[in-house]
């Protein structure tokens, strides 16, 4: 089984990762040379990784992909198992981030985006009644998801669990919590903050265990934050205190 | 000339709003009643607004807007003047958005949803090379379109050379910057934040006139952040550096 991946930043990142096994690349023969097709190029050559020039009819099955004239027959993303990430994962002020019922696919690939760019160091899902990595995803990453483990897990609850008994903290986004993210201090610990679904919230059974709830303060009549701009402005929260001086 | 608004965030805010002229509400006999439905329906009584139940087929034109069976005919957005903005908008600590060259629906409708949890005052976009205010947009932004004014300018380098000439301080997003987005003391001033396209970022003629740039730390070596989750970070910087005590 193979996927298709789309776009010059997904190609390029996939490559640069090296993680995943890259069968082809396609490449229209309308695109313009620029130095990301340049980089591709070049890494692919380097790694062996075959590139092919077709006549743009080739993309037609994908039109709705927003491919830009490239795509990589690549093997699929590899989830990764909770007991191995904690194993591996040895060291202080890391995080993680819990999806909690998150079903739309742009969401899924731009909160990808952004914890691998504010240095979180794995995302859970669960492995129903949540948005699995797909095609839209992949592409919403920009390149993003060859550089973060994916953890699937069958239960959360179970997951919290273990991240507890691993002594990481978990915070849960709560739109009715009392405190607002910036007041808690991220600096001294392990930490996993919960998102939850962009209607209904983090379930009641993962807030129960959450050590801290936070809200987001809105300004004005109307608490609708995107889930994955509600995510950017906690996360980096975390990252200001940890290299604020 | 009327545009068409999808979904029942979509509809319930610019019933809410008020500000544009709702023409007819269609619902499909076949969605579940719920609360929204129903406050819907209330707020389109108060207000003397026609809604029809009609067969789900009608809905098959608008099968690609997610349109969750309501649809509502209505006048189009007003875009605003920044003279008349300018003479509106009086205050401290006021914030606006100018968006330089996004070219992609949902970031902008991600973005007007954002600035509106926010408190920013208004958003600024060029009539030229960026993407206008549209269906998808409408979607993506919830509602959110309908508590916020869009200005929009020929010239984004006139506008910051207004916005400068009133005492509005200027604040650029730039990759290359020196400081840290919250490295700036936003509390004592307007300001108006410049968030560049996706790719080539602020242009540099509007670099030129900013007093302040500024990046967000990137702590892997992936450096590409959506706009909209950019944008998030930065302005609930802002926020939280009001609120806090």
């Amino acid at each position: 089984m193979e996927d298709i991946i789309f776009g010059k930043n997904s190609v390029m990142e996939a490559l640069i990762s090296g993680d995943r096994e890259i069968n082809k690349i396609l490449i229209s023969k309308n695109i313009h040379g620029d130095s990301k097709l340049n980089k591709i190029k070049e890494l692919a050559r380097e790694n062996g990784i075959v590139f092919q020039f077709v006549a743009k009819e080739k993309f037609i099955p994908y039109a709705q992909y927003n491919h830009q004239g490239i795509i990589a027959q690549i093997s699929p993303v590899q989830y990764k198992d909770l007991d191995e990430f904690l194993k591996e994962t040895k060291g202080e002020n890391l995080s993680v981030v819990i999806l909690d019922g998150i079903e739309d696919s742009h969401n899924l690939g731009a909160i990808i985006r952004t914890c691998v760019c504010a240095g979180v160091e794995g995302i859970i899902i669960p492995s129903r009644r949540n948005v699995q990595v797909n095609a839209v995803v992949e592409k919403t990453s920009a390149g993003a998801i060859n550089h973060i483990p994916i953890i699937k897990v069958n239960s959360l609850v179970n997951a919290v669990q273990k991240l507890k008994n691993s002594d990481w903290w978990v915070v849960a986004a709560d739109a009715g919590a009392e405190d607002n993210y910036y007041d808690i201090n991220y600096k001294d610990m392990n930490f996993a903050l919960i998102m939850g679904a962009e209607h209904a919230g983090v379930s009641k059974s993962l807030l129960k265990l959450s050590d801290f709830k936070v809200k987001i303060p809105m300004l004005r009549n109307f608490n609708s934050l995107n889930v994955s701009n509600a995510l950017s402005a906690i996360i980096f929260e975390t990252v200001r205190q940890k290299l604020q001086k």
